[in-house]
């Protein structure tokens, strides 16, 4: 390892990155540029190197006017470059780095280095979880995912939305079902370290950890009018699927005064545009092998055109209509009051709308006790947003402000109306007509990036059975 | 209740809030806002009504023409309301709402409304935690917290820092000590819902709640140079203080290529001045009935002076010449080579520097594992960042990123090598110089909010014994 602290380069301030680099027009000042290598390639009286920092998809071309001097320099090294920028006479890049001086940070054994340069498969880069970010694809999926939420952040500020953190650890376990994760501090007082705890309750009840944000979002809603959260969000989920993980991340959002479906499916419709209209590199790299056909239909949700409604009631004679038309059937028949399976879910959006469709007014004992009811005594005021190749992205509804309506609600579902006192009294008390929805984060990243799996839309994956890091 | 639902005035779009309709210029359009009433006040030819959406610190001012109009307006009811705007003639508000229409959406029965009028205590209110975000300090906080996020993610964003959404579960518990949340799923396969699962692990190995996503941020810093969190974090903390919670949010920034601990307070120091610069009418609702002088101590953290800076090892000196030379003592006595107790952290801020101060280069035995070593063998170059009324707001360092070092740090620690072997590879593969801080995000809040207890820096606060909604 050479000169690793050259006092002389030392400095307080932060430097330029590889993205700021190649944005930056040429001078005649010195330019230090940190990163790690990607590619060396030696030449008679020349040599170049393509340096990588991860802070965009784009590699900086380094020459090297002494080909001795990168001689050392292999894949995944750690360098420090000074030199002067100019324009770059080859395709691909406007600017290049006339390198003056190297150092060599940390080295990198190109014989055991688990990331070599080739392609390598999603699973195996799974299994290297701490290096796989330095990989194309993944790094890019990284980046968007934080693109994605600052889109996010401009909408609903622009909308006087108010961001609030929602607690993780709650004392309900209703939605979960079996699938809620309990939580208890590792030792009791007076134990001895590592043995468990479990009759020692920390909060004086059982802790379990959050499954969705929705009825804190309410009473914060009540409050503020506007709220969001992207909150984590936990699911003892045993199936192993490509939209399951046992830790995702979910966009909840919630409003008071919204009193039609047709207003909740605006601002999903609205806030999702803004994310679909991201251009930037990290989009463009993670599509360029995808399927084209899938790329045109996510173009065309972009446009201005309003996206497909259609009732459940609807959606079930579709789905009968299609089984009676073709004669192919589904594993599962469409029936009125049976849950729509994924292979609905997937032809509704995949074959029959070929884009976005929001099928709302379920019937009310498929949906959870908290959902408004319709006017017909047995729907509720509720949506799904369905999406070509994916299915469910989007979950929402009005909430159920009638106080008399929800007490039945609880009653109906059998649950305990004193633990929902406080749930009760947002209504009680100036209770407004309000609704929102939730979303998972996941599933967005994986339709806006073309990425089959919801392993690969997360940094860390957690599910049945695997923990990495 | 009265015409919940004028379908004349149903809109898919999102209504004005009362801030965008406080920011807006009169005109002859009607208007409609919907919002809570704060008070009432009836005049025998006009009668006036205060209108709040919790989208700002102010009120609406509402004029009823007809006294009759709002007869059975209560405090806490929600009202829609269509008028026209005009310039106010009363002092503290440039316009006001001249209604034609009012629909009362909610009731609010002013007996039984926990939420009365005059102020109420800390401990009321959070005791009616889902009620009390409807009161003006608690509202303002909240959205004191979005302010400063986003304050927080301009800076980041604007030097290339990625975004990243670090695990919350995971298989370590080493800096936790025995303030470990575990995990489990609620039940096990086969079991009946309702029994606990303790024996079956449903990650195939032991979980935990994170305590610092510090170590998965060095991963990805090794991959995208930069990066940064805003996560959830958990302690079974049993101490009753204004100072801990067992959920908490904590701000973690990790870069590549710094190598010096004051590069990374200028990081620190350049990101919270950004946020102690928002100058927002929440900040000054909170700060109103405050200690003029904290508030003046704050100002002056704000400008461009820099912050002090002194090593541990000054700080000892320091607080040892004080001892002697004002005869009063310490609790604890300050000794090299023990850690600093509160009460010298507050006398280091509070008295001796009277502003934020960096104490830098802690003895090695005192700190992680992961701090990096200094030249002199004994102290890490790292810091912690005091400051006055709050005591340790920031902590961090750079970290070893020579193996050989870190092996040895390893072992001296008693740590599993093997369960770090991922660790190891960030420096084995291209490993770079590092460093990175943590920052609690309620004590963030508490310094600029003059705000003296974490539990009302955050929505819906948990400790040891509490946990409410």
């Amino acid at each position: 390892m050479s000169r690793v602290f050259a006092s002389a380069l030392r400095t307080a301030r932060l430097g330029k990155t590889v993205r700021q680099v190649l944005a930056s027009t040429p001078t005649d000042e010195l330019v230090q540029v940190n990163g790690w290598v990607r590619s060396v390639r030696l030449q008679k009286r020349v040599a170049f190197a393509m340096v990588h920092d991860g802070t965009c998809t784009q590699s900086l071309q380094v020459v090297f006017p002494d080909p001795r001097m990168p001689h050392r320099l292999t894949n995944g090294a750690s360098v420090r470059l000074t030199g002067r920028l100019s324009s770059s006479p080859g395709p691909g890049q406007a600017v290049e780095l006339l390198a003056e001086s190297l150092d060599i940070l940390g080295e990198c054994d190109p014989v055991t280095y688990p990331i070599q340069k080739q392609t390598l498969s999603s699973d195996y880069l799974r299994d290297h979880a701490h290096l796989r970010l330095r990989t194309d694809s993944p790094g890019a999926v990284l980046r968007l995912r934080g693109q994605a939420m600052q889109a996010l952040h401009r909408y609903f500020e622009r909308h006087d939305f108010t961001y609030a953190h929602t607690p993780i650890l709650t004392s309900s376990d209703a939605e979960g079902a079996g699938e809620t994760f309990r939580v208890a501090p590792l030792t009791s007082p007076g134990s001895t370290a590592g043995a468990p705890a479990h009759s020692y309750e920390f909060f004086a009840k059982p802790a379990y950890l959050t499954v969705s944000s929705q009825l804190h979002l309410e009473a914060i809603a009540s409050a503020v009018a506007r709220t969001w959260t992207l909150s984590p969000c936990f699911r003892a989920e045993r199936s192993q699927t490509n939209r399951h993980l046992a830790e995702f991340w979910m966009l909840e959002a919630e409003w008071a005064f919204v009193d039609s479906v047709a207003g909740l499916t605006q601002v999903v419709e609205d806030a999702l545009k803004e994310v679909l209209r991201l251009n930037t590199t990290e989009r463009r790299l993670l599509w360029k092998d995808a399927d084209s056909d899938k790329h045109a239909l996510l173009e065309e949700a972009a446009g201005d055109a309003q996206w497909a409604h259609m009732t459940y009631d609807a959606a079930i004679r579709a789905l009968q209509l299609r089984e009676a038309s073709s004669g192919v059937k589904f594993q599962f028949p469409p029936v009125w009051g049976h849950a729509l399976q994924s292979e609905h879910e997937r032809w509704l959006a995949d074959e029959l709308v070929c884009g976005p469709v929001f099928v709302t007014d379920y019937p009310a004992a498929l949906k959870p006790f908290y959902m408004r009811l319709n006017d017909d005594g047995k729907t509720v005021a509720c949506f799904d947003l369905l999406v070509p190749g994916i299915g469910e992205l989007v979950g929402g509804s009005l909430r159920e402000e009638r106080l008399e309506l929800l007490e039945a609600a609880l009653e109906r579902h059998g649950m305990d109306k004193e633990a929902y006192r406080w749930y009760l009294e947002l209504r009680k008390f100036g209770g407004a007509p309000h609704g929102g929805f939730g979303l998972g984060f996941e599933r967005l990243i994986s339709w806006i990036g073309g990425i089959d799996n919801v392993r690969e839309c997360i940094p860390m994956p957690r599910w049945a059975g695997r923990m990495l890091l």
